[in-house]
Protein backbone atom coordinates (compact mmCIF):
# COMPACT_ATOMS: atom_id res chain seq x y z
CA UNK A 1 0.00 0.00 0.00
CA UNK A 2 1.45 3.47 -0.94
CA UNK A 3 1.21 5.41 2.09
CA UNK A 4 2.87 9.17 1.18
CA UNK A 5 1.85 12.32 3.74
CA UNK A 6 1.22 16.02 1.69
CA UNK A 7 1.34 19.03 4.03
CA UNK A 8 1.71 22.10 2.20
CA UNK A 9 3.87 24.99 4.29
CA UNK A 10 2.22 28.28 4.13
CA UNK A 11 3.87 31.58 4.26
CA UNK A 12 3.05 32.46 7.80
CA UNK A 13 3.94 29.31 8.96
CA UNK A 14 0.55 28.64 10.04
CA UNK A 15 -1.43 25.60 9.35
CA UNK A 16 -4.13 26.46 6.75
CA UNK A 17 -5.58 25.18 3.47
CA UNK A 18 -7.77 26.40 0.83
CA UNK A 19 -11.12 25.58 -0.92
CA UNK A 20 -11.48 27.11 -4.70
CA UNK A 21 -14.61 25.95 -6.89
CA UNK A 22 -13.91 24.89 -10.20
CA UNK A 23 -16.00 27.40 -12.52
CA UNK A 24 -18.35 27.09 -15.67
CA UNK A 25 -18.50 23.58 -15.86
CA UNK A 26 -21.16 22.55 -18.35
CA UNK A 27 -24.99 20.99 -17.94
CA UNK A 28 -23.73 17.30 -17.36
CA UNK A 29 -25.59 14.56 -19.76
CA UNK A 30 -25.05 10.99 -19.90
CA UNK A 31 -22.06 9.96 -21.74
CA UNK A 32 -20.19 13.19 -21.18
CA UNK A 33 -16.46 13.25 -19.99
CA UNK A 34 -16.47 14.82 -16.40
CA UNK A 35 -12.82 14.09 -16.52
CA UNK A 36 -12.29 16.63 -19.15
CA UNK A 37 -14.48 18.82 -17.95
CA UNK A 38 -12.67 19.60 -14.90
CA UNK A 39 -9.54 19.60 -16.73
CA UNK A 40 -11.00 21.97 -19.35
CA UNK A 41 -12.84 24.22 -16.71
CA UNK A 42 -9.49 24.38 -14.54
CA UNK A 43 -7.02 25.34 -17.63
CA UNK A 44 -10.03 27.98 -18.02
CA UNK A 45 -9.55 29.71 -14.87
CA UNK A 46 -5.58 29.42 -14.84
CA UNK A 47 -5.32 26.36 -12.19
CA UNK A 48 -4.23 22.96 -12.14
CA UNK A 49 -3.89 20.83 -9.93
CA UNK A 50 -1.28 20.20 -7.22
CA UNK A 51 0.28 17.50 -5.50
CA UNK A 52 -1.80 16.30 -2.25
CA UNK A 53 -4.95 18.37 -3.85
CA UNK A 54 -8.20 16.73 -3.05
CA UNK A 55 -11.22 17.12 -5.56
CA UNK A 56 -15.33 16.90 -3.72
CA UNK A 57 -17.28 16.24 -6.58
CA UNK A 58 -21.51 16.27 -6.04
CA UNK A 59 -22.78 13.02 -7.15
CA UNK A 60 -24.94 14.67 -9.22
CA UNK A 61 -21.99 15.22 -11.97
CA UNK A 62 -21.25 11.92 -12.19
CA UNK A 63 -24.39 9.94 -12.10
CA UNK A 64 -25.65 12.60 -14.99
CA UNK A 65 -22.72 11.71 -16.98
CA UNK A 66 -22.73 7.96 -16.22
CA UNK A 67 -26.35 7.96 -16.83
CA UNK A 68 -27.40 6.80 -13.50
CA UNK A 69 -31.55 8.38 -13.92
CA UNK A 70 -34.41 6.83 -14.29
CA UNK A 71 -37.25 8.25 -16.44
CA UNK A 72 -40.41 8.17 -14.80
CA UNK A 73 -42.30 7.19 -17.99
CA UNK A 74 -40.38 4.13 -18.25
CA UNK A 75 -41.08 2.95 -14.48
CA UNK A 76 -43.79 0.57 -13.71
CA UNK A 77 -44.52 0.41 -10.20
CA UNK A 78 -45.26 -2.34 -8.33
CA UNK A 79 -47.83 -3.54 -5.79
CA UNK A 80 -45.66 -2.85 -3.10
CA UNK A 81 -44.31 0.98 -4.34
CA UNK A 82 -48.05 1.60 -4.81
CA UNK A 83 -49.02 1.09 -1.94
CA UNK A 84 -46.06 2.69 0.48
CA UNK A 85 -46.93 5.49 -2.58
CA UNK A 86 -50.38 5.89 -0.87
CA UNK A 87 -49.32 6.06 2.75
CA UNK A 88 -46.94 9.02 1.90
CA UNK A 89 -48.29 10.63 -1.23
CA UNK A 90 -45.53 10.36 -3.29
CA UNK A 91 -45.91 9.49 -7.56
CA UNK A 92 -45.65 5.24 -7.13
CA UNK A 93 -42.95 5.69 -9.84
CA UNK A 94 -40.64 7.50 -7.61
CA UNK A 95 -41.58 5.16 -5.30
CA UNK A 96 -40.65 2.41 -6.91
CA UNK A 97 -37.65 4.01 -7.94
CA UNK A 98 -36.23 4.33 -4.37
CA UNK A 99 -37.44 0.57 -3.79
CA UNK A 100 -35.07 -0.54 -6.61
CA UNK A 101 -32.07 1.67 -4.98
CA UNK A 102 -32.76 0.31 -1.68
CA UNK A 103 -32.23 -2.81 0.25
CA UNK A 104 -34.85 -2.02 3.27
CA UNK A 105 -37.28 1.02 4.12
CA UNK A 106 -36.70 1.81 7.88
CA UNK A 107 -39.14 4.23 8.44
CA UNK A 108 -41.76 6.15 6.33
CA UNK A 109 -44.38 8.62 7.54
CA UNK A 110 -46.82 11.51 5.92
CA UNK A 111 -47.64 14.21 8.54
CA UNK A 112 -50.87 15.99 7.80
CA UNK A 113 -48.97 19.26 7.43
CA UNK A 114 -47.07 17.65 4.51
CA UNK A 115 -47.86 17.36 1.11
CA UNK A 116 -45.27 14.64 0.32
CA UNK A 117 -44.30 12.01 2.95
CA UNK A 118 -40.64 10.54 3.82
CA UNK A 119 -39.45 7.69 2.94
CA UNK A 120 -35.81 6.85 4.89
CA UNK A 121 -34.53 3.77 3.24
CA UNK A 122 -31.36 1.88 3.61
CA UNK A 123 -29.29 2.48 0.24
CA UNK A 124 -28.05 -0.88 -1.64
CA UNK A 125 -24.81 0.60 -0.34
CA UNK A 126 -25.33 0.76 2.85
CA UNK A 127 -26.32 4.59 3.31
CA UNK A 128 -29.79 5.51 5.72
CA UNK A 129 -30.78 8.43 3.70
CA UNK A 130 -33.84 10.00 2.83
CA UNK A 131 -35.74 8.49 -0.45
CA UNK A 132 -32.78 6.40 -0.91
CA UNK A 133 -31.38 9.25 -2.05
CA UNK A 134 -32.94 9.51 -4.96
CA UNK A 135 -33.37 13.09 -5.97
CA UNK A 136 -35.77 15.25 -8.91
CA UNK A 137 -33.90 18.28 -8.28
CA UNK A 138 -31.33 19.33 -10.38
CA UNK A 139 -32.58 16.81 -12.88
CA UNK A 140 -32.25 18.42 -16.29
CA UNK A 141 -35.57 17.83 -16.88
CA UNK A 142 -39.26 17.15 -14.86
CA UNK A 143 -39.83 13.40 -15.09
CA UNK A 144 -36.54 12.73 -14.26
CA UNK A 145 -34.66 10.86 -11.37
CA UNK A 146 -30.84 11.08 -10.74
CA UNK A 147 -30.04 8.02 -8.53
CA UNK A 148 -26.17 7.62 -6.60
CA UNK A 149 -24.10 6.21 -9.35
CA UNK A 150 -23.91 2.49 -9.57
CA UNK A 151 -20.44 1.98 -8.06
CA UNK A 152 -19.38 5.43 -6.12
CA UNK A 153 -15.78 3.93 -4.95
CA UNK A 154 -14.71 2.81 -8.66
CA UNK A 155 -16.38 6.60 -10.26
CA UNK A 156 -14.21 8.11 -7.83
CA UNK A 157 -11.46 6.40 -8.72
CA UNK A 158 -11.52 6.34 -12.36
CA UNK A 159 -11.93 9.77 -11.96
CA UNK A 160 -8.79 10.34 -10.02
CA UNK A 161 -7.09 8.50 -12.19
CA UNK A 162 -7.43 10.20 -15.16
CA UNK A 163 -7.17 13.47 -13.24
CA UNK A 164 -3.73 12.41 -11.75
CA UNK A 165 -2.63 11.25 -15.21
CA UNK A 166 -3.03 14.20 -16.70
CA UNK A 167 -1.63 16.25 -14.08
CA UNK A 168 1.02 14.25 -13.20
CA UNK A 169 0.72 14.15 -9.87
CA UNK A 170 -0.95 12.70 -6.84
CA UNK A 171 -4.51 13.32 -5.94
CA UNK A 172 -7.13 12.43 -3.44
CA UNK A 173 -11.10 12.32 -4.47
CA UNK A 174 -14.47 12.45 -2.94
CA UNK A 175 -17.73 11.70 -4.21
CA UNK A 176 -20.80 13.45 -2.31
CA UNK A 177 -24.51 13.46 -1.73
CA UNK A 178 -26.41 16.09 0.70
CA UNK A 179 -28.06 14.30 3.11
CA UNK A 180 -30.33 14.99 6.36
CA UNK A 181 -29.78 13.98 10.00
CA UNK A 182 -31.69 12.55 12.53
CA UNK A 183 -32.15 14.92 15.67
CA UNK A 184 -30.55 17.99 13.75
CA UNK A 185 -32.31 19.86 11.41
CA UNK A 186 -31.11 21.52 8.41
CA UNK A 187 -28.29 19.02 5.71
CA UNK A 188 -24.66 18.83 5.35
CA UNK A 189 -22.84 17.08 2.18
CA UNK A 190 -21.58 13.79 3.35
CA UNK A 191 -19.04 11.26 1.57
CA UNK A 192 -20.50 8.66 -0.62
CA UNK A 193 -17.46 7.76 -2.70
CA UNK A 194 -13.52 8.01 -2.15
CA UNK A 195 -10.42 7.81 -3.80
CA UNK A 196 -7.17 7.50 -2.55
CA UNK A 197 -8.23 9.98 0.84
CA UNK A 198 -8.56 8.32 4.16
CA UNK A 199 -12.11 7.69 4.91
CA UNK A 200 -11.74 7.50 8.81
CA UNK A 201 -8.79 9.00 10.21
CA UNK A 202 -8.31 6.85 13.09
CA UNK A 203 -6.65 7.66 15.79
CA UNK A 204 -6.77 5.11 18.25
CA UNK A 205 -4.11 4.68 20.48
CA UNK A 206 -2.80 8.25 19.92
CA UNK A 207 -2.36 10.73 22.59
CA UNK A 208 -3.81 14.00 23.36
CA UNK A 209 -2.02 17.01 23.85
CA UNK A 210 -1.75 16.29 27.58
CA UNK A 211 -0.49 12.26 26.86
CA UNK A 212 -3.86 10.73 27.95
CA UNK A 213 -4.67 8.22 25.22
CA UNK A 214 -7.44 9.16 22.67
CA UNK A 215 -9.41 6.05 22.76
CA UNK A 216 -12.16 6.60 20.60
CA UNK A 217 -11.25 9.64 18.18
CA UNK A 218 -11.83 8.75 14.49
CA UNK A 219 -12.35 11.78 12.77
CA UNK A 220 -14.37 10.90 9.25
CA UNK A 221 -11.98 12.69 7.08
CA UNK A 222 -14.22 12.21 4.19
CA UNK A 223 -17.22 13.41 5.72
CA UNK A 224 -15.44 16.62 6.64
CA UNK A 225 -14.29 17.17 3.56
CA UNK A 226 -18.09 16.65 1.85
CA UNK A 227 -19.66 18.82 4.27
CA UNK A 228 -16.57 21.58 4.21
CA UNK A 229 -17.38 21.56 0.24
CA UNK A 230 -21.13 22.80 0.96
CA UNK A 231 -19.81 26.12 2.39
CA UNK A 232 -19.62 26.79 -1.47
CA UNK A 233 -21.60 24.29 -3.54
CA UNK A 234 -24.40 26.21 -3.09
CA UNK A 235 -27.31 24.37 -5.02
CA UNK A 236 -28.22 27.43 -7.54
CA UNK A 237 -25.03 27.80 -8.80
CA UNK A 238 -23.74 24.74 -10.93
CA UNK A 239 -20.76 24.33 -8.77
CA UNK A 240 -20.38 21.19 -8.50
CA UNK A 241 -16.44 20.58 -7.85
CA UNK A 242 -14.58 21.80 -5.11
CA UNK A 243 -10.59 21.64 -4.93
CA UNK A 244 -9.01 21.69 -1.14
CA UNK A 245 -5.30 22.60 -1.36
CA UNK A 246 -3.07 22.07 1.87
CA UNK A 247 -4.38 19.53 3.99
CA UNK A 248 -2.02 17.01 6.15
CA UNK A 249 -3.34 13.53 4.53
CA UNK A 250 -1.91 9.90 4.17
CA UNK A 251 -2.21 8.39 0.64
CA UNK A 252 -4.31 5.14 0.94
CA UNK A 253 -6.42 2.62 -0.75
CA UNK A 254 -9.38 2.97 1.19
CA UNK A 255 -13.80 2.47 0.48
CA UNK A 256 -16.72 3.84 1.43
CA UNK A 257 -18.27 1.08 3.29
CA UNK A 258 -15.55 2.32 6.01
CA UNK A 259 -18.18 4.74 6.99
CA UNK A 260 -21.22 2.38 7.01
CA UNK A 261 -21.43 1.24 10.76
CA UNK A 262 -22.25 -1.95 11.23
CA UNK A 263 -26.01 -2.65 11.54
CA UNK A 264 -24.90 -5.15 14.85
CA UNK A 265 -23.17 -1.95 16.97
CA UNK A 266 -26.24 0.59 15.43
CA UNK A 267 -28.69 1.84 18.00
CA UNK A 268 -31.06 3.87 15.54
CA UNK A 269 -31.74 1.54 13.42
CA UNK B 1 -32.36 42.89 12.36
CA UNK B 2 -29.05 44.15 11.06
CA UNK B 3 -28.04 41.92 7.56
CA UNK B 4 -25.05 42.32 5.21
CA UNK B 5 -23.66 39.83 3.14
CA UNK B 6 -20.25 39.37 3.20
CA UNK B 7 -18.08 38.12 -0.16
CA UNK B 8 -14.37 38.16 -0.69
CA UNK B 9 -12.93 38.58 -4.30
CA UNK B 10 -10.52 36.25 -5.51
CA UNK B 11 -7.35 37.06 -7.83
CA UNK B 12 -8.82 34.31 -10.26
CA UNK B 13 -12.27 35.53 -9.82
CA UNK B 14 -13.07 32.22 -7.93
CA UNK B 15 -15.11 31.17 -5.65
CA UNK B 16 -12.95 30.33 -3.00
CA UNK B 17 -11.78 30.60 1.10
CA UNK B 18 -9.37 29.66 3.18
CA UNK B 19 -9.08 28.54 6.64
CA UNK B 20 -6.14 29.15 9.29
CA UNK B 21 -5.26 27.87 12.47
CA UNK B 22 -4.48 30.34 15.18
CA UNK B 23 -1.26 29.08 16.33
CA UNK B 24 0.38 28.45 20.21
CA UNK B 25 -2.35 29.34 22.13
CA UNK B 26 -1.67 28.34 25.64
CA UNK B 27 -3.12 25.39 27.94
CA UNK B 28 -6.47 27.25 28.83
CA UNK B 29 -7.28 27.37 32.57
CA UNK B 30 -10.24 28.83 34.48
CA UNK B 31 -10.41 32.43 34.59
CA UNK B 32 -8.48 33.00 31.69
CA UNK B 33 -9.11 35.73 28.78
CA UNK B 34 -10.15 33.70 26.08
CA UNK B 35 -10.68 36.37 23.67
CA UNK B 36 -7.46 38.49 24.28
CA UNK B 37 -5.42 34.97 24.23
CA UNK B 38 -6.46 34.84 20.56
CA UNK B 39 -5.94 37.88 20.15
CA UNK B 40 -2.12 37.72 21.70
CA UNK B 41 -1.60 34.99 19.31
CA UNK B 42 -3.18 36.02 16.38
CA UNK B 43 -1.18 38.99 16.47
CA UNK B 44 2.04 37.12 17.05
CA UNK B 45 1.35 35.24 13.74
CA UNK B 46 1.15 38.27 12.39
CA UNK B 47 -2.28 38.26 11.44
CA UNK B 48 -5.90 39.88 12.54
CA UNK B 49 -9.41 39.48 12.00
CA UNK B 50 -11.07 41.12 8.65
CA UNK B 51 -14.72 41.60 7.78
CA UNK B 52 -16.74 38.56 7.49
CA UNK B 53 -13.96 36.41 9.12
CA UNK B 54 -16.09 33.64 10.99
CA UNK B 55 -14.23 31.60 13.91
CA UNK B 56 -14.66 28.12 15.17
CA UNK B 57 -13.66 27.14 18.42
CA UNK B 58 -13.47 23.97 19.67
CA UNK B 59 -15.88 24.13 23.22
CA UNK B 60 -12.95 22.71 25.19
CA UNK B 61 -11.44 25.77 25.46
CA UNK B 62 -14.08 28.11 26.37
CA UNK B 63 -15.47 25.61 28.75
CA UNK B 64 -12.02 25.54 30.70
CA UNK B 65 -11.76 29.46 30.73
CA UNK B 66 -15.34 29.42 32.19
CA UNK B 67 -14.52 26.23 34.62
CA UNK B 68 -17.29 24.43 32.93
CA UNK B 69 -15.64 20.84 34.62
CA UNK B 70 -16.06 18.80 37.15
CA UNK B 71 -13.46 17.04 39.22
CA UNK B 72 -14.59 13.30 40.13
CA UNK B 73 -13.53 14.10 43.25
CA UNK B 74 -16.28 16.38 44.24
CA UNK B 75 -18.89 14.16 42.71
CA UNK B 76 -21.63 11.86 45.12
CA UNK B 77 -23.10 10.01 42.61
CA UNK B 78 -27.17 8.83 43.08
CA UNK B 79 -28.47 5.85 42.67
CA UNK B 80 -29.54 6.06 39.30
CA UNK B 81 -26.11 6.67 38.74
CA UNK B 82 -24.72 3.66 40.65
CA UNK B 83 -27.11 1.68 38.38
CA UNK B 84 -26.76 3.13 35.22
CA UNK B 85 -22.59 2.73 35.60
CA UNK B 86 -23.02 -0.61 36.57
CA UNK B 87 -24.77 -1.41 33.25
CA UNK B 88 -22.15 0.07 31.28
CA UNK B 89 -19.28 -0.36 33.54
CA UNK B 90 -18.57 3.65 33.79
CA UNK B 91 -17.22 5.32 37.02
CA UNK B 92 -20.29 6.11 38.93
CA UNK B 93 -19.14 9.81 39.29
CA UNK B 94 -18.75 10.33 35.57
CA UNK B 95 -22.34 8.61 35.08
CA UNK B 96 -23.47 11.18 37.83
CA UNK B 97 -21.81 14.42 35.92
CA UNK B 98 -23.92 12.67 32.49
CA UNK B 99 -27.01 12.94 34.26
CA UNK B 100 -26.90 15.47 35.12
CA UNK B 101 -26.13 17.29 31.96
CA UNK B 102 -28.66 15.48 30.39
CA UNK B 103 -32.42 16.01 30.40
CA UNK B 104 -33.01 11.91 29.53
CA UNK B 105 -30.83 9.24 28.47
CA UNK B 106 -31.77 7.52 25.07
CA UNK B 107 -29.92 4.46 25.16
CA UNK B 108 -27.42 2.93 26.73
CA UNK B 109 -25.62 -0.84 25.95
CA UNK B 110 -22.17 -2.34 27.21
CA UNK B 111 -21.24 -5.32 24.64
CA UNK B 112 -19.39 -8.20 25.93
CA UNK B 113 -15.98 -6.55 23.91
CA UNK B 114 -16.28 -3.15 25.32
CA UNK B 115 -14.22 -2.16 28.51
CA UNK B 116 -16.83 0.71 28.75
CA UNK B 117 -20.12 1.21 27.31
CA UNK B 118 -21.85 3.84 26.16
CA UNK B 119 -24.76 6.49 26.98
CA UNK B 120 -26.56 8.22 24.82
CA UNK B 121 -27.91 11.07 26.35
CA UNK B 122 -30.07 13.87 25.51
CA UNK B 123 -28.08 17.02 26.63
CA UNK B 124 -30.21 19.96 28.57
CA UNK B 125 -29.40 22.48 25.39
CA UNK B 126 -30.98 19.50 23.28
CA UNK B 127 -28.22 18.22 21.25
CA UNK B 128 -28.46 14.39 21.15
CA UNK B 129 -24.47 12.51 21.65
CA UNK B 130 -22.66 10.06 23.80
CA UNK B 131 -22.05 11.11 27.45
CA UNK B 132 -24.15 13.88 27.23
CA UNK B 133 -20.73 15.82 25.82
CA UNK B 134 -18.95 14.85 29.48
CA UNK B 135 -15.55 14.25 28.07
CA UNK B 136 -11.80 13.37 29.74
CA UNK B 137 -9.99 13.95 27.02
CA UNK B 138 -7.91 16.83 26.96
CA UNK B 139 -8.50 17.64 30.39
CA UNK B 140 -5.66 19.04 31.94
CA UNK B 141 -5.52 16.29 34.84
CA UNK B 142 -6.81 13.01 35.32
CA UNK B 143 -10.16 12.98 37.71
CA UNK B 144 -11.42 15.82 35.76
CA UNK B 145 -14.43 16.34 33.23
CA UNK B 146 -15.41 18.77 31.35
CA UNK B 147 -18.88 19.75 30.27
CA UNK B 148 -20.05 21.89 27.63
CA UNK B 149 -20.20 25.21 28.55
CA UNK B 150 -23.46 26.36 30.27
CA UNK B 151 -24.66 29.07 27.83
CA UNK B 152 -22.88 28.20 24.57
CA UNK B 153 -24.55 31.08 22.37
CA UNK B 154 -23.72 33.38 25.01
CA UNK B 155 -20.52 32.73 25.49
CA UNK B 156 -20.17 32.67 21.64
CA UNK B 157 -21.92 36.11 21.62
CA UNK B 158 -19.55 37.93 24.02
CA UNK B 159 -16.44 36.24 22.57
CA UNK B 160 -17.62 37.46 18.86
CA UNK B 161 -18.42 40.80 20.44
CA UNK B 162 -15.19 41.12 22.56
CA UNK B 163 -13.17 40.35 19.01
CA UNK B 164 -15.49 42.59 16.89
CA UNK B 165 -14.70 45.57 19.39
CA UNK B 166 -10.55 45.10 19.44
CA UNK B 167 -10.67 44.72 15.69
CA UNK B 168 -13.62 47.25 14.92
CA UNK B 169 -15.09 44.78 12.31
CA UNK B 170 -18.00 42.73 11.75
CA UNK B 171 -17.18 38.50 12.90
CA UNK B 172 -18.91 35.61 12.81
CA UNK B 173 -18.62 33.09 15.49
CA UNK B 174 -19.40 29.23 16.28
CA UNK B 175 -18.56 26.63 19.14
CA UNK B 176 -17.84 22.73 18.61
CA UNK B 177 -17.68 19.80 19.54
CA UNK B 178 -17.03 16.54 17.82
CA UNK B 179 -19.75 14.02 17.79
CA UNK B 180 -20.43 10.59 16.62
CA UNK B 181 -23.13 9.80 13.96
CA UNK B 182 -26.05 7.24 13.93
CA UNK B 183 -25.38 4.77 11.07
CA UNK B 184 -21.63 6.58 9.86
CA UNK B 185 -18.40 5.32 11.81
CA UNK B 186 -16.43 8.01 13.11
CA UNK B 187 -16.82 11.81 14.28
CA UNK B 188 -17.39 15.15 13.15
CA UNK B 189 -16.87 18.34 14.78
CA UNK B 190 -20.58 20.05 14.77
CA UNK B 191 -21.64 23.60 16.25
CA UNK B 192 -22.99 23.74 19.70
CA UNK B 193 -23.17 27.18 20.08
CA UNK B 194 -23.35 30.54 17.26
CA UNK B 195 -22.81 34.14 16.78
CA UNK B 196 -24.08 36.17 14.28
CA UNK B 197 -23.78 33.24 11.53
CA UNK B 198 -26.92 31.73 9.90
CA UNK B 199 -27.16 28.23 11.87
CA UNK B 200 -28.94 26.96 9.39
CA UNK B 201 -29.10 28.86 5.39
CA UNK B 202 -32.80 28.46 4.50
CA UNK B 203 -32.87 28.05 0.60
CA UNK B 204 -36.69 27.08 0.78
CA UNK B 205 -38.38 28.94 -1.89
CA UNK B 206 -35.26 29.52 -4.20
CA UNK B 207 -34.81 27.41 -7.31
CA UNK B 208 -32.05 25.22 -8.65
CA UNK B 209 -30.01 25.77 -11.47
CA UNK B 210 -32.48 24.57 -14.06
CA UNK B 211 -35.60 27.41 -12.23
CA UNK B 212 -37.34 24.61 -9.88
CA UNK B 213 -38.01 24.80 -6.49
CA UNK B 214 -35.73 23.57 -4.16
CA UNK B 215 -38.34 22.34 -1.26
CA UNK B 216 -36.51 21.19 1.33
CA UNK B 217 -32.81 22.44 0.91
CA UNK B 218 -31.67 24.19 3.77
CA UNK B 219 -28.24 23.62 4.93
CA UNK B 220 -26.80 23.57 7.99
CA UNK B 221 -24.46 26.48 7.63
CA UNK B 222 -22.85 26.08 11.52
CA UNK B 223 -22.17 22.61 11.06
CA UNK B 224 -20.45 22.55 8.17
CA UNK B 225 -18.09 25.38 9.37
CA UNK B 226 -17.66 23.34 12.49
CA UNK B 227 -16.73 20.11 10.22
CA UNK B 228 -14.20 21.69 7.81
CA UNK B 229 -12.94 22.57 11.55
CA UNK B 230 -12.01 19.73 11.87
CA UNK B 231 -9.40 19.47 8.58
CA UNK B 232 -7.50 21.29 10.13
CA UNK B 233 -7.77 20.72 14.28
CA UNK B 234 -6.26 17.61 15.36
CA UNK B 235 -6.68 16.29 18.58
CA UNK B 236 -3.41 16.17 20.15
CA UNK B 237 -2.31 19.58 18.49
CA UNK B 238 -3.94 21.69 21.17
CA UNK B 239 -5.15 23.97 17.83
CA UNK B 240 -8.95 24.44 19.03
CA UNK B 241 -9.37 27.92 16.87
CA UNK B 242 -9.71 28.32 12.99
CA UNK B 243 -10.35 31.44 11.18
CA UNK B 244 -12.42 31.00 7.99
CA UNK B 245 -12.48 33.78 5.18
CA UNK B 246 -13.76 34.21 2.52
CA UNK B 247 -17.27 32.76 3.01
CA UNK B 248 -20.42 34.49 1.74
CA UNK B 249 -22.49 34.99 4.61
CA UNK B 250 -25.43 37.16 6.11
CA UNK B 251 -25.00 38.31 9.47
CA UNK B 252 -27.91 37.54 11.47
CA UNK B 253 -29.24 36.99 14.86
CA UNK B 254 -29.15 33.54 15.27
CA UNK B 255 -29.31 30.71 18.00
CA UNK B 256 -28.16 26.98 18.24
CA UNK B 257 -31.44 25.85 19.04
CA UNK B 258 -32.26 26.18 15.58
CA UNK B 259 -30.42 23.25 14.61
CA UNK B 260 -32.02 21.21 17.28
CA UNK B 261 -34.93 19.10 15.71
CA UNK B 262 -38.09 19.07 17.67
CA UNK B 263 -39.27 15.72 19.34
CA UNK B 264 -42.45 15.64 17.13
CA UNK B 265 -40.49 15.70 14.07
CA UNK B 266 -37.96 12.94 14.56
CA UNK B 267 -38.06 9.71 13.80
CA UNK B 268 -35.14 8.09 15.53
CA UNK B 269 -35.37 9.03 18.98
Amino acid sequence: MSELAYLEESAFQTRSMTMFAVNNLPDFTPGMALGAEIINALTAQGESLQRGDILVIAHKAVSKCEGAMYDLDDVTPTDEAMTLAREVNKDPRKVEVILRQSSRILRHIKRPNQDEGIIIAEHKLGFICANAAVDESNADRPGRLITLPDDPDNSAQQLCTELEDYYHTELGLVISDTFGRPWRMGQTNVAIGVANVPTIKTLFGENDAWGRPLKVTAPAFADELAAASGLLMDKDAKCPVMIFRGLDWTRQHSHISQIIRPKQEDLFR
